[in-house]
């Protein structure tokens, strides 16, 4: 019977809910397993709870001898970074829910693990509860995994689902997003797009077996995303929806977080509130998808414990990122279809003299829609084929120099 | 570098897809794992192609020193069983797609296999090319897994939403199947439900850790459905899928495949065609769904060769079911509400009959709607609250023996 000493830095929502979960389930895991597991450390230096577990000096669980393996559930770089490498140094096995420790500082904390012979484990990092960088490690090495995308941040996803139903804008459904719990106090990470981009860049990573640089990942949050453009994306068939792509071609990727335009039939237009969903495309097994929550305490600590379990089995170690880096395609290599929102004059010519600009850097227009005057201002909605970033950028420069052009209210990529 | 040498037994559909999979993907999973995979005999008594690796005898492969791997892909119970004792008996680790050998024969195969001290995975004998087996063994361990349900089969789905979408009747869905190679000449083994409740076994056993004997699941399959049934089911919000459900309370589970009704809003509803999708429960990570393709040559070779793989790290060793039975609940002592159509003379005093009939075994209506008459019969739609299929067969055997019901048309499951 194998007894495995666990500490945990940080005793916020994910920390005291793995030794909750560790403690609940204690009997199962080791009626399944024969491991016996136990977490004898707690950190915090602000508990905010009393616990007989509770130390105030994380270094009492990264240097404490009995432990095993080390949890890191304080989130964010410093002191996280220190504290996960000092854990290492004292040859602790690391578990971390931790997407933006991994995507900024993964190659130095995976070199030290790798010197100090002990593992690193980070499963809760993407999609919360959901298995997806487990499969991608382990079940789906068959295949050459090619594009992986989807939904991956629960905070984006509650307001952009909020603001398509009940029709509010974005102030209002941040409100109650944060009145919810869905959202931080200071919720810049998440709508910022930061938060996604961490895991764009972790899923890259896990999926393509190559080191994925996340300041090579370019993204954008949903700030920008108005009442009137989830209108008008309805009355032309989609849904906006904040998705993290990866794809790779030819020995090299894309990775990028931004607001899309999704068909209203395909899955993931249906995933809503705070749930998470992430397609896998790979060559042999065709299109997976993987749905389930993406955060909360018990979620993650779901995968967070599994890394334990998977650890104390001394196998399944995670493929982590080969040291080979992979060259990641800047936006203005890659292509998509986009929706642009503009206002205009009312007045004949003035589509005709936008088509021109467009057609002047070779971008192509696949649909235009004038909608209601206000005024003698006219909305006109534009979705654009396939094109370069850049030769879209050259394009709305060029529209924003015309005198009959009022304003570019919006710019949003379409399709998956 | 290792060099791993694989036998397949078989060259049909999978037996072929496993071996142009390990050759097409060869250089890209040996970069990735190190491990250097070949097929070096495919063994089949009437090969349809011409093949340099090809042998007629079995034993060829069972009995190969230098094979260490044997991928079985005869499907069905004999000869299957007896190839894979053989090739155990010679040290050879075992993958195979077979739900139904590993339904009937797994802990034969499991206890042969432990003696022996080689390894048996079977990832693709459930939900094709979709990781679920690996998940629940590895990545969901921390959970107490309660309930795994979902849409096992591509054939009876591809049937269903045939019949759903174009109206036709099953009859014709079938010939469609059978035309577009999603169902076999002999399709008695999909349509019957066979398929669907060998994974439901498997599926309840590695779920549950515990040994489910597949004697113990109650199926049916979906011969019965007819179109009149899709559409008032249609009408009262519901379509008509056939689910695999394993449930699990107070130390005993149920296991069972019926056509059942399932709310139009729930994503398993919009699963269409030969896609599989499976969901889990745990009391950690609450819900997950898996979706993805549930046949196919090269998406069943995806998880044969992600079995390989594993096999060959010499790690993550499937969680077998453990030795320890556990009881499955018969039919009899699960509760579940049901859709009931009957065809009735049209006068006054035939609902208030009925009506006693079910009151009087304590079954409880939630709905009744009757439909249109033709000539004196009137067809009637009942839907009743959560009760014991005893109950139900009691109330439906008094049905019977009433001379004002005319004939009991359909009975289904409704709801997930």
């Amino acid at each position: 019977m194998k007894k495995i000493k666990i500490g945990i830095l940080g005793c916020g929502t994910v920390g005291s809910a793995v030794d909750k979960l560790v403690h609940k389930n204690h009997a199962l895991i080791h009626s399944r397993t024969g491991i016996n597991l136990e977490v004898t450390k707690i950190a915090d230096v602000s508990p905010r709870v009393h616990h007989p577990k509770l130390v105030r000096d994380a270094h009492r669980v990264t240097e404490d001898p009995d432990i095993s393996i080390v949890v890191e559930a304080i989130g964010g770089e410093h002191p996280a970074l220190e504290f996960v490498l000092s854990a290492i140094k004292h040859g602790k096995h690391i578990v971390t829910s931790n997407k933006e420790l991994i995507a900024l500082h993964g190659e130095q904390i995976l070199r030290a693990a790798e010197e100090k012979g002990v593992m690193v484990r980070y499963e809760a990092a993407v999609g919360g509860g959901i298995p997806i960088l487990g499969p991608l490690s382990h079940d789906l090495l068959a295949n050459d995994i090619t594009e992986v995308f989807g939904i991956v941040n629960g905070t984006t996803n509650y307001i952009l689902s909020k603001m398509t139903r009940d029709g509010v804008e974005f102030a209002e459904a941040l409100a109650e997003a944060q009145k919810l719990g869905y959202a931080e106090a200071n919720p810049q990470k998440d709508i910022g797009g930061y938060d996604a981009s961490y895991k764009a860049a972790i899923l890259a990573g896990t999926a393509f077996g190559h080191l994925v640089n996340w300041k090579d990942v370019s993204f954008e949050g949903i700030a920008a995303v108005t009442q009137e453009d989830i209108r008008y994306a309805a009355e032309i068939g989609y849904v906006i929806k904040l998705l993290a792509v990866a794809k790779k071609a030819h020995g090299a990727c894309e990775v990028h977080v931004h607001p899309t335009l999704v068909p209203k039939n395909h899955p993931l237009a249906t995933v809503l509130g705070p749930m998470n969903a992430i397609y896998v495309k790979g060559n042999a097994v065709g299109e997976l998808m993987f749905y389930g929550p993406g955060a909360g305490g018990m979620a993650t600590a779901s995968a967070v414990v599994g890394d334990i379990i998977a650890i104390a089995n001394a196998k399944c170690q995670m493929t982590n990122a080969r040291s080979k880096a992979m060259h990641v395609r800047s936006a203005n290599e890659t292509v998509s279809r986009y929706y642009i929102r503009l206002t205009a004059p009312d007045r004949h010519g003035v589509l005709a003299g936008i088509a021109r600009a467009f057609a002047d850097e070779k971008v192509s227009i696949a649909a235009v829609t004038q909608k209601e005057t206000i005024g003698k201002t006219a909305t006109i909605v534009i979705v654009i084929h396939q094109t370069r970033e850049e030769n879209l950028s050259k394009a709305i420069g060029r529209l924003k120099k015309m005198r009959v052009v009022r304003q570019v209210c919006n710019i949003m990529r379409v399709g998956i």
